[in-house]
């Protein structure tokens, strides 16, 4: 259960605790990403594939992805805006937000894309917010 | 009369609410998103145009505009960045903010216009916000 | 020492200062943005360049740098996000966020670049928050 604390409160804490996250991700931090997962968690980063499993399958699963980039250096940021937080039943919180990710490579423009929608689901463990599951939708017409 | 909340409330209701209202607005709700507006709420999205005015006018406008996109499919997506929240005579409030909209193709790179800066008045009514008027202003050397 | 309040109040307050601090250096008014750093404050928009010191030195740099666009007119939008703030040992605070500059000019494109990570120190004078330092890294391939 999030707890009583107001919505003011919790609102602030998810955007903190996003900063510090998406700051671990950009900076190749993996494993201190992973560790802002609950033990079990969920991470989907690309639709139509099954979500990576556990923090170690996390950590695997970015290592993996982020072999792309080992013949195209670039410097990635994760934006993300527009949140709204729901509360489900037994005291999680679903957050609902926009993301993007802006990347900068080597004598060339910033490019932004995709533009996304995230569905996570957030539990507090021994007083930390953390992610149990993330779900990225890509913006795509239908 | 907004009330008597504190600053930091006020701020993060004002996040929250257009977190809401957008997500409704790009998800196609119209008139989800014009009941965000008070019942003579006037909506101004673009520039040297007269304004949509009461619920209804703004989800008429809204279907109108749309309109463009029949055949030309997309998935737009608003960010709001950089709020100053002002108190007005009367406890209203004057909320200045970026604005950009994110657009999304198939086949396409995103595009990320126009840069906008919005003037809204902000209103409570039976303990709600609701926009009284939108006026959005585009980015253009004077 | 920036006080007793909460995080989240800081949080906020942090969110609201630099809103007005860049809507006023994005306007142009850039004796008002100097004055929303203390009087020896340092601010470092360009890596590899010293820093601009006191007021009147951040409001000569800016006057100067701002001689590019003066057969190039643009309006220029500074997007802050992602902020982590960290308390430092005497009562200052560390702020960390990711920064983008919105550039509209006549008949193109909106571009957005570069993208950035800026480190301030935040101080309370007075009761009010003020930019001691700020140092702007430009993302770029090691």
């Amino acid at each position: 259960m999030i707890g009583t604390e107001s919505l003011t409160d919790l609102y602030v804490e998810v955007q903190h605790f996003y900063a510090r996250q998406m700051h671990l991700l950009d900076g190749g931090a993996f494993e201190e990403y992973a560790a802002t997962f609950t033990e079990d968690g969920e991470f989907t980063h690309t639709p139509q594939q099954p979500p990576a499993r556990t923090r170690a399958g996390i950590v695997a699963e970015l290592n993996r992805f982020h072999q792309r980039f080992a013949d195209d250096p670039v410097v990635r940021r994760h934006w993300f805006n527009m949140l709204k937080l729901d509360p489900l039943e037994g005291g999680d919180i679903a957050a609902t937000y926009y993301a993007l990710v802006v990347t900068t490579r080597p004598g060339r423009n910033v490019t932004i894309a995709p533009s996304c929608v995230v569905h996570d689901v957030l539990v507090r463990e021994n007083g930390a917010l953390l992610t149990r599951s993330r779900k990225v939708d890509h913006d795509q017409v239908p």
